[in-house]
This record gives C-alpha cells, sequence and structure tokens, in this order.
C-alpha cells in the first residue's frame, strides 16, 4: 500500500488529510472520508461517530496515525472497500501533496561507499578511519520538510553550490529503543524518497565545527511523493534509483553498494534513544546521487526529480534566494 | 513565574501535568485542576465545560502549552488566584518531575568563550576558524529528555569519561522563522537549566565523521528542574552558575563572555527554519563547566547537581551502565 498526505481547503482553512495513493488508478482516496462512510455504511456507526472514529483513525499528521503502529494498515485496508473508497477518491494529479511524513525526528544517514567516495574526493577530505567504526548520521530539523510538487525555499546567504541529494527515506512505524538489527525491520513502516537540499559552500564552513550541518541543510527537506510499504519491496539492495535535473539525467543507480544495511542503520539509530512513529531516516546519498560528486550545481528555477522504482517520482523547482536575511558578524579571534 | 511538568496517577495510568511552581511556598499548583475550579468557581461553566476547556488551556505537553503564546500566561495567572490556586496545590517536595519541556526539537548551541578554549585544549585540537564566522549548535535527540530527581540512563558502550554540561536551556514560547537578532528574545519563553550528559571517548570517534554527535550524547538530556520566565532575569550574562558532584563544587562561574549574544544564537538558530514553542535551545556548556575540562569523569551513582541563580537545582543520579546492548563490528577499509 503506498500512504501520503495532501492538503485540502475546509471552513478552518487548509487542513493536512491522510491519503491511500493508488498510482495504476490516477487516484487517491481520503481515508478520514473513506472512514467515515464505511463506518456509517457497513458498521451502522451515526454521522457524528463515524466522523470522530475517522479522524482519531486517520488524523493529517503521518506521525500521529502511524502511532497506532498495526491499527492503522488494517483500518485503512477496511476503509477503502468497494464504494466508500470510490466515493471518498480525488484525481492524483489535482492534489496539493504534503511532505509525506512530519517526522518528529529527522535523521541522515551515510551508507552509500559510492558517495562517502566521491563526496571526499570533492570536498578534498580523507575519510576518516571512524565512519569504519560506526554509522554516520545527522539530526536536520523537521519544521523545513516539503512535498512534492513544492518550491524549494532558497535562503539567500547560500551563494552557490546548491545541490540535491538523491535518498530513499526510511519512514518508522513503530516505537523502540535500543533494537538490534536482527529486529530492526519490523520498525520500518515503508520508504519514501528524500532530498536533502545542501549549500555546499556553507557546509564547507559549518563541517570544521563538528557540531553536524545546520544553515547548509535546514531549509529544505523533501520528503514524498508518498510512503510505500515494505512488503512491495523484494530486495532494499536492488532498488533502481535516478535523478533528473530539468529533465536530463544527473545520476542513476541503485540501492546496493552499502557500508551498512538498513537495520544496522536503523538499529544503530535506536541505541539509548528512540525511534518514533514517523521518523524518517535518510539512506545517505546513493553513490553519484549529488551535483557536487559532477563538479555541477543548481541554480534557480531549475526542476529536481528524483526517482526510485516502486515508489515514484517527488519533484521539485528551485525557488529564487530570498534577499534581506540577517547574517552574523565575524567575531574577533580569542585564542 | 515559573512553569513546569509533573507526573500523577489516573485511571488511565501515570499521566503529565503542567504546574505553576512555587518554589517560596513550598508548593506546585496543577494548572488543569485549578483552571478547572477556576471556571466552575468564578465563570460559571459546567464541569463537563470547565475541566475540557482547562484540558485545552493546560495540556501536560509544554510544548503544546506554549503554543498558546502569550494566552497561556494570562490563563495560569487567573487560574491560581485564591482558593483556586489553594486548592490544586501540591507539596513540591512530593512531586514527580518530567522534563521541564518536552521540545519539538532539542539544540545545543556553544557559546561560552572559556568553554571552547578548554575544550578544545582537552581534546588536543585547535579552535576552527569558522567558530568565528558563524555560531554553532547541534541538534540533539529530545526522546531521551529527563526530569529534575531522574536516574541518567548509562548505555553500556560508553567506557569512560562520562561527562556532566552545565547550561543554561533557553526556551522558545513563540512559532518564529528568520527572526533577527533585535526581535529574537521576544521568542523566547524562559530559562532553564540543561544537562547535556556526554561520553567523550565516544565523542572522540564521532567528531571526524563530521555529522554532529550521535550516541555520545543522545542517551539522557537532563531539562529542568523548571522554567523560569524571562521577566524574572534582570542580565542574562551575569546568572550565578555552579556545577555539584556528590555534594562538591566542581564548577563556578556566570552566564557571562559570551561570543554570540543569546538573541544571535536564537536569531541564529532560527534562520531559513522555524523555532517552535516548546523547544530548547541550550547555551552551551559554561567556561569550567564539564569535569573534561578538570581531567575528571564521572562514575555510576554519582550525584550531579547544576544551579543557577533564579532558576533552582537540577539534580540527577548516574545510573548503572546498561549492558547487553547490540554494537556495530568494524567495517573494512574500502579505499
Amino acid at each position: 500500500m503506498k500512504f501520503g498526505r495532501i492538503s485540502r481547503e475546509s471552513p478552518d482553512g487548509a487542513i493536512a488529510r491522510l491519503v491511500v495513493v493508488e498510482p495504476e488508478k490516477g487516484r487517491v482516496i481520503d481515508l478520514a472520508r473513506a472512514g467515515a462512510l464505511y463506518a456509517m455504511g457497513k458498521r451502522h456507526a451515526t454521522q457524528a461517530a463515524a466522523m470522530r472514529l475517522a479522524q482519531a483513525q486517520f488524523p493529517g499528521s503521518m506521525a500521529q496515525a502511524l502511532g497506532a503502529s498495526d491499527i492503522l494498515v488494517d483500518a485503512a485496508t477496511e476503509a477503502i472497500q468497494g464504494s466508500y473508497g470510490d466515493d471518498a477518491s480525488l484525481d492524483i494529479n489535482n492534489v496539493t501533496w504534503l511532505p509525506a511524513s512530519d517526522p518528529p525526528v529527522l535523521r541522515d544517514g551515510l551508507t552509500f561507499v559510492g558517495h562517502i567516495k566521491g563526496w571526499h574526493e570533492r570536498m578534498q577530505r580523507e575519510v576518516p578511519e571512524s565512519m569504519l567504526l560506526i554509522p554516520g548520521f545527522t539530526k536536520n530539523s523537521p519544521s523545513t520538510a516539503i512535498g512534492h510538487n513544492s518550491v524549494v525555499p532558497w535562503p539567500g546567504y547560500i551563494k552557490s553550490k546548491m545541490d540535491y541529494e538523491l535518498e530513499l527515506g526510511y519512514v518508522i512505524g513503530r516505537e523502540g529503543g535500543s533494537v538490534r538489527p536482527e529486529d530492526a525491520m519490523k520498525y520500518v513502516f515503508g520508504i519514501t524518497l528524500y532530498n536533502d537540499f545542501s549549500g555546499r559552500d556553507l557546509q564547507h564552513n559549518e563541517l570544521p565545527i563538528g557540531m553536524g550541518s545546520t544553515k547548509s541543510k535546514d531549509f529544505a527537506h523533501a520528503i514524498g511523493p508518498w510512503i510505500t510499504t515494505l512488503d512491495e519491496f523484494k530486495d532494499l539492495d536492488s532498488i533502481p534509483m535516478e535523478v533528473r535535473v530539468n529533465g536530463e539525467t544527473w545520476g542513476k543507480g541503485n540501492s546496493g553498494g552499502k557500508l551498512w544495511t538498513v537495520a544496522e542503520l536503523v538499529a544503530y539509530v535506536s541505541l539509548g534513544e528512540k525511534i518514533l512513529p514517523g521518523d524518517v531516516i535518510g539512506s545517505g546519498t546513493m553513490g553519484g546521487g549529488s551535483a557536487l560528486e559532477l563538479g555541477r550545481e543548481l541554480k534557480p528555477g531549475d526542476v529536481v526529480e528524483l526517482e526510485a522504482s516502486g515508489v515514484g517520482v517527488l519533484r521539485t523547482t528551485m525557488g529564487q534566494p530570498i534577499d534581506g536575511l540577517w547574517w552574523p558578524e565575524r567575531r574577533k579571534p580569542f585564542m
């Protein structure tokens, strides 16, 4: 199954709605609506009770919806049956997409050997010994998540070397902590595409501080177009992936060649802390999945498409630089 | 005013409750209870409506409560008047504290010149040029937040050099993005204490990866004991601060000597992303506010107290190492 989030108009203004996506039928099903129709039509609930239950089962927040874990998929499968699903359907080409999840914590791993090599060559850095010891990952700011078909905000302090990153996003569907690799995949609900836009010049300044990327990353994290449940993938190490800029293929490959398996990454992330329903863990960039590795960069107006077989296409358009933002003044040396 | 969170038993099990803290009266006031008593006693609401409104105004989540911004303090001030506050009071020495906030995003800055010097000397690193260009900060995992009087979980993979960090936590009370320094303090609701426990040996391995600290930090972040609103502080650069281990003073100083002001740090954090109600931004460690700088370390069972004038004392006890956790196996070099 495929789950996503769209924005709909309501008497309270625009609100988020959870949907089941059926690309082959060209439609999405508004789950809260289908669930209410099902509760009334098949289970004899009053309209008020049907709406109350459906909104509790199918909230607009993916994190909240996935909080119900196994209950969500069962309830959605029931709700979209026959006419209930038909009557709650919308044209897939005529909806406004929201980020496929609203992750409590948005992390980004580093697992593809090809990208680790390519990035370090371009940044003129040695691959540190530590990368062989532990899976690297960083934490990003979830408030900057954007959805399919969005315009990417471009803060004016990113002057050059704007980049995309072609990544899968592993979406957590069950709360856990200190999970072992042999159990870790039970906590993964599904897979989405993740574009971790990066200002490489700024990143170069941030790296020596040793606290992770901040402004070079936390302006836009595209997540979508939707989440495909894990059962639809045969092999997580052979998913064909591609990135196109203005229709031209800039990178192509598959999800193989990992230093750490998906299970190891998820297990490591969960050590000593929690993985929460709705959390997105980026796979790290596929080898050749960034413009940096090609010596290229994005310009305002560029259309960036990530594609992964079994998921779909995540399309975004680079916005115009936003001028007039404050920027800190350089301090005097103190040592 | 001082706001905190406690855990109380209910027919649904333990639940979080928002409180106003009155240390001078030796009590805390359960706000949802006081608010319901006030709505019934003074505003003629039915019991059902009074409870519904009070729970909407004073949820157990500080992030949700602060989402109401200015409305929260006004509503709390009304609710705790006279007998309504008295009848909803609990003995301050007999409550179970929760983390003072449940931050949507938990960040930690780096602003005290003394600590930057001391840390780099001990870690045998040069202070990077970048630290003069931009305020450094990192993002931590909010699920590991613990409250006053907690036992600190000690994952067994932290073998040695367990450390505390003496920090203030700036708590956000208004949603904002790309805020300028001259406006930034309007977004700060109040101040709490923040103890960013750190496994220094592990941190040494994580640093070269360049993605920020992960397992060396994300096992315990103590936040509390409560939040003192900003109006109670005359000068954010002269708050006396102290850290004690088993009653012995290990560090003492004040909140002066900053490379970046509180306003600059908050403004920088908000650039291109959002600061959200309930977010906690650590000040960074006060100079001399870590055991690392003294060549010392914590042991299981140690009692660590952070104190800041105008806030109070945040006391935690180091737990016993948790054995049997999975840890990744070293990879073979690939270059």
